[in-house]
């Protein structure tokens, strides 16, 4: 447990370690068969420009799990990721740098558990926000014994 | 049995039933995921372009499977596929009309088997052979126990 996280550690108002990703067209057309979302908006271009995008736009659950391994990745194996959501606010693309950001927003006990809020979202590569979420983990405590 | 094929029932010169299939961009993501073959050239318009073709292009893999089918379709679970082989000569391009066909070139017995070998290949929407190749089968006998 010499790595881990521990509740103690988080303070309100700290920003989470970042997440940079320069997801290419390969890595959608892998996303496509690990996850079975076979929309041609994601490698069509023919087909994406037909719907009016410029070009083929990145899965929106492919941006949720690069903020799902930026918390998990924070909040090693001794954290549990609660809850993790976001919002596909706007499109992004292959070829630009996606960086997954967070900061933490509460810090709290409910019974047990020392839990966190984090304010999460996905940068694309001029630093606008194109997926706002919220996450929420369990941390160990230095209080208690090991999980 | 009733529907199955027998070798007294094919004669030399016969022609296979053709297998028809218009594959599309999604067919082929598909098929990069099935087969583990992420080649750009698949699936990425722009990459294709770059490398001095007019767009994506059919995974050669995948004309071998249609020939697969094509054979496999025609002489039933009774028949045994011994030997397929195609060479990928043309290529193919999605949301074009791919017709799998084949002529029976040689029936012949070698100890107990009773073999069949074939002449096979692919068409473009064109009619033009992309793809030919060649397979060897073994058909039950009406005059043996099945099989």
């Amino acid at each position: 447990m010499s790595s881990a996280l521990y509740w103690e550690d988080v303070r309100e108002g700290m920003d989470l370690p970042s997440l940079v990703k320069r997801p290419n067209t390969q890595q959608l057309v892998k996303w496509a068969g690990a996850s079975g979302d076979y929309y041609q908006i994601h490698y069509d271009t023919a087909f994406a420009q037909s719907t009016g995008l410029s070009g083929v736009i990145i899965h929106g659950a492919l941006k949720n799990a690069f903020l799902g391994q930026m918390i998990t990745d924070w909040i090693g194996e001794h954290g549990t990721l609660k809850r993790l959501s976001c919002q596909y606010r706007g499109m992004d693309v292959p070829d630009d740098t996606i960086t997954s950001k967070g900061k933490v927003t509460r810090k709290y006990r409910e019974g047990d558990q020392h839990l966190v809020d984090c304010e999460i979202w996905v940068e694309n590569g001029r630093g606008e926000t194109t997926t706002p979420g919220a996450a929420t983990v369990a941390l160990p405590s230095r209080s208690q014994p090991s999980p």
